[in-house]
């Protein structure tokens, strides 16, 4: 039996049974084994034991193996008996985890050869030279991005930490998409650890392949609750729900045409243009435009008119009802993003549809987890019949790894808020706030853009100055802003989003105005000041 | 002062006069008041004390407003003082979360509203009609998919629980993509949950507008090492990863043109297929077919050659040496994707690329997060100059919130734990169990393909034989396996993939072995037992 070991068996019998009862000299030689028995030391039960009872002697429906198989070792079996899963897993962190050095001159070695390789025979395309080139162009035109680094600590947001090369700076954000702070809800937060230690991080499977637990149900079903449709999915992001939608309904709908908003945000464009379908492009709410462009198109063909019901950029609200109406009146299908929209308005917080009351009209609902919500993730809410064609068409949706169980119990502790009274008084602050500091940048003469929702957008215009406002609010006033430019808005149209939250103070709005106009007039740009 | 404010405004001055210490009349008539001061009944602070020295009175640069703002109320400011957020926070979970309750009946009322609406004109197309009938189809060629309504638990997985119905039932568990069980590895879950009180649970933002951490870039650190690239980038999935990166760069490169395994993953065919630029299929591994390709391309042009190192379904290995040596001869670049391969081959577990020492020939590697990482999420791993690139241009990457604080704790963790020699051990362990099934499966006669990787695929080649067994295998053993059909594989390729994982252990093997045997030969399938 010992002789089926690879490792046991480069030992003489006779030197195996002078071992038999400790058997620790071969142990030790053994790779695998050794390791083991390390493991095991710690545990007080004797191996000498469970050679004697190792039950490989007794069975015989394994393979004979001749390769490094320690399945045959008599001590593998017992492993596993005392459960070396068990014991590795309860092993302190600092004993489990060596840090393995990456030898650093060996990768910059690697690197160098790979980068010379390219340049070896001149005739072959450069793709190092391409796409330097590509990024020097964005530099020299100003739209290259440089992603502020900071980290939002739970405890004291809208307060945050920035990281500037070596130093750590407290700073206050003006721009997260955590639009009620629910990301650092402690019911949030529980709910999501609690997930983590009972089912793990991942979900360990794409929704087909084991990656459907009965928390993805109930999401789904809370989502369809809470827009009052049949049903619901979820998708790994907004972006790919909006992506995977229309692009899936697009191709398979026979003659369809799809009617889109000029202000569309990326993630529909992608989809639509993907689809190769004809497409329209009406100007940004403007239901007239819609109009006339359906008269124009044949009665019976299916449309899919697609906009936001709140605009991420421009903070806008579409007229949902005439939009639906309009839709519905020429055969269309209306797609509506209420990703700017979910947890912020609304009674239970559903949204514009809600706070509209045109719920029933909107034939699909498209929604975030990650910005009201406080997690990560995306949704489309609309008919079971629709959502099990996308479910099963998909591909965005098919092939991937579904949500991990914590951003599920997550987003329900999120939606659970938002449905009660708790979520009403945010909203209530919320749209409060974003009224405060509107009417106050718009006193001191900001050209703040006419936005009736909690988006607030300062129109600057020219990416570099809306580059150095920034700058100097966060450098001089540590106040962080993003400033918007190309490709999320059109070249020209730069501008500043500030995005209030319930947990602003009233000193960060004074600070916010004072900055502000310190930062602009600084960098050279005028103010309008209003006369009452 | 009063007077601004439309809810105390409505009482006469007088009324207010009568009522200047406690005031308590008009607070509980004022909707916003009201509420605060539900919450500050539990603090001591007495509130006729601030409204003398409310803040308001002694400042005039508030604009004021004559609409519902509650700014102008004096009680405000002191609800601000007293912290009002802070208290909110620390009510608990149960005084706060109401559970709003729908009316259902008036939720199926709208449906039903809906529905009839859109049948109204019958000229117009009917969308769930259309939608039912695609339905229908699926369900007719056996293609339409139920999902297995499953979850795992950390302490017990591989054991994990299925819901059928009313009836919980516990199950083993052979189809998880977390491959090694890191998902619930208690270093990676005191990581996960360590971030999520310290950060909170999202990011709140994309990468440009404050979703870009430390903890973003530390990580995109340690995959560029743990590949030995210059640079990595962070995606919300590798769907979306493989997606846009072919995408992006294909579209950009001029006269680019694509090369891609016949046994590409979806993600790679959806971002292949959507950049609209040419593209050729060459045979699953074949670098003769690859090179007699590239040779009739001009040589200065562009290309990419797209291909898994790991076949996720087959679990075929290619010759990376050779598919790598042929791209860079004719002047590709070569995308590998490293999907079913990171964390389980190479001394640190940065996959085929290290096992082979290929790494350095490997110009685009894609990685997830979500299977052998055991969270969610995927990357790239390049050339700093190739990854600003896709960073600066990639709509899929730019347009959606980033990570969570969480997801990256906890890959970071399984990264730290896939280098050190519980990694190895486990990978160890995890090949050892991939070759026990699979011999022991051919010894009784399945037809197991051949498969050198840690993915043992069963053909069956036929859709209903293929759920029959799964149902029967979940039904009559408690094992679970996931039977894969169309998209996933090719119509006619329908087959069990099971995945082994090293926590398993020799009872489940031979359960599975047994389970499988009599599923397979009740549902009328014959094995070709070997002859030894």
């Amino acid at each position: 039996m010992l002789l089926k070991c690879r490792y046991l068996s480069q030992f003489s019998i006779s030197e195996l049974s002078k071992n038999a009862v400790s058997i620790s000299s071969a142990i030790e030689k053994c790779p695998f084994m050794a390791h083991a028995r390390r493991t095991l030391a710690s545990t007080s039960t004797p191996l000498d034991h469970s050679i004697r009872n190792c039950p490989r002697s007794e069975t015989d429906n394994l393979v004979p193996f001749n390769c490094t198989d320690t399945i045959d070792c008599p001590f593998f079996k017992q492993v596993e008996n005392l459960k070396l899963n068990k014991i590795i897993r309860k092993r302190s962190e600092h004993n489990l985890v060596e840090h393995h050095n990456h030898n650093e001159s060996k990768l910059r070695l690697n690197l160098h050869r790979q980068k010379r390789k390219l340049h070896e025979n001149s005739d072959l395309f450069d793709y190092e030279k391409f796409f330097n080139q590509k990024i020097d162009d964005k530099k020299k035109d100003g739209s290259y991005r440089y992603f502020k680094k900071v980290i939002r600590h739970a405890e004291t947001f809208p307060r945050i930490q920035e990281y500037a090369e070596e130093n750590v700076k407290d700073i206050t954000i003006w721009c997260s998409n955590d639009y009620l702070g629910l990301g650092r809800h402690p019911y949030v937060q529980s709910k999501v650890t609690e997930a983590v230690w009972k089912y793990g991080a991942g979900s360990g499977g794409t929704r087909n392949i084991s990656g459907s637990s009965p928390l993805h149900y109930k999401l789904e079903e809370e989502l369809a609750r809470l827009h009052q449709k049949e049903s619901a999915l979820l998708f790994t992001s907004c972006y790919v729900a909006n992506d995977t939608t229309l692009y899936t309904l697009a191709r398979m709908l026979p003659k369809c045409h799809i009617l889109s908003d000029e202000g569309n945000h990326a993630s529909m464009i992608q989809g639509i243009r993907n689809s190769g379908i004809p497409k329209t492009i009406f100007k940004h709410n403007d239901c007239e435009h819609l109009e006339s462009l359906l008269q124009k198109l044949p009665t019976d063909d299916p449309k899919i008119v697609a906009f936001e019901s709140v605009h991420s950029m421009d903070g806008s609200i579409c007229d949902l009802h005439r939009m639906c109406d309009i839709t519905h009146k020429y055969g269309g299908i209306a797609f509506i993003d209420e990703v700017h929209a979910v947890g912020l308005y609304g009674e239970t917080g559903a949204g514009i549809g809600e706070r509209d009351s045109a719920l029933e009209k909107m034939d699909i609902i498209t929604g975030t987890l990650g910005k009201a919500f406080g997690n990560i993730g995306g949704y489309i809410a609309a008919s079971s019949n629709l959502i099990d064609t996308v479910r099963s068409f998909g591909s965005g949706f098919i092939f991937t790894t579904s949500l991990p169980p914590s951003v599920l119990t997550g987003s329900m502790a999120s939606i659970e808020i938002s449905r009660s009274d708790e979520g009403r008084e945010l909203r209530a602050k919320h749209q409060l706030y974003a009224r405060i500091v509107k009417e106050r940048l718009i006193r001191v003469g900001f050209p703040v853009m006419n936005s009736p929702s909690h988006i607030v957008p300062v129109m600057v215009g020219d990416v570099k100055a809306a580059g150095e406002i920034c700058d100097r609010l966060l450098n001089d006033h540590g106040i962080y802003i993003q400033s918007i430019n190309y490709p999320t808005v059109a070249k020209g149209e730069e501008r500043l989003r500030i995005v209030p939250n319930p947990h602003h103070t009233m000193e960060m709005i004074d600070n916010l105005v004072h900055g502000l106009t310190d930062a602009w007039t600084k960098t050279g740009l005028r103010l309008n000041k209003m006369k009452f």
